[in-house]
């Protein structure tokens, strides 16, 4: 159990990290990289709801944050590819701590 | 280390877990909230940035989600203090990964 001391300052780090996780469908694309999906149309398929406009600018987004590198892999057909890196792969605790939490806690919808 | 199974279903719970925790100035709050800070007051200080509309809003929908609960402490002067449920206390180790990510991985702004 982490002990959050009661002066703790303020962490724009921590600030930063627990919006671009929470942010609204990029939690579940970390999830479903970190299940293994890698190619384009997995991680859709894994993600009921999402659209393509969205998963796009998530996908970019977590590029632009070094979690996620693109990989074009020559055809035919052309394979678009997204691999966590080490930062990315990192996620890999905090998300299954949240999905834990979810599991104990959070009712069925 | 959690290991995720490649054909994981989509988590509903998950999914609404990680948004709960990552809206805009939710996760700062909650980690307030985890530091110990109750009063309303304190919890403002702790969160630089923050405006009173916006903190109120977080604060009533964290106990919706029965994340805390009000108390009205008689006064002079009245105080108002947010406590952690069960709920709320459990997220304690899916903040701290978070925090522990952040630390690693996020540089400083």
């Amino acid at each position: 159990m982490h002990d959050w001391p009661a002066d703790e300052q303020f962490c724009p780090r921590y600030h930063h990290a627990v919006e671009l996780i929470g942010k609204r469908w990029t939690g579940v694309v970390l999830r479903a990289l970190l299940s293994g999906h890698q190619r384009y149309a997995d991680i859709r398929r894994a993600v009921p709801g999402l659209s393509d406009t969205m998963l796009s600018e998530r996908l970019r987004e977590l590029e632009a944050e070094n979690i996620v590198v693109r990989h074009v892999l020559a055809g035919p057909p052309t394979r678009v590819e997204y691999r966590l890196t080490d930062k990315g792969q990192a996620l890999n605790r905090a998300v299954a701590a949240i999905a834990e939490w979810a599991e104990e806690w959070v009712p069925a919808p």
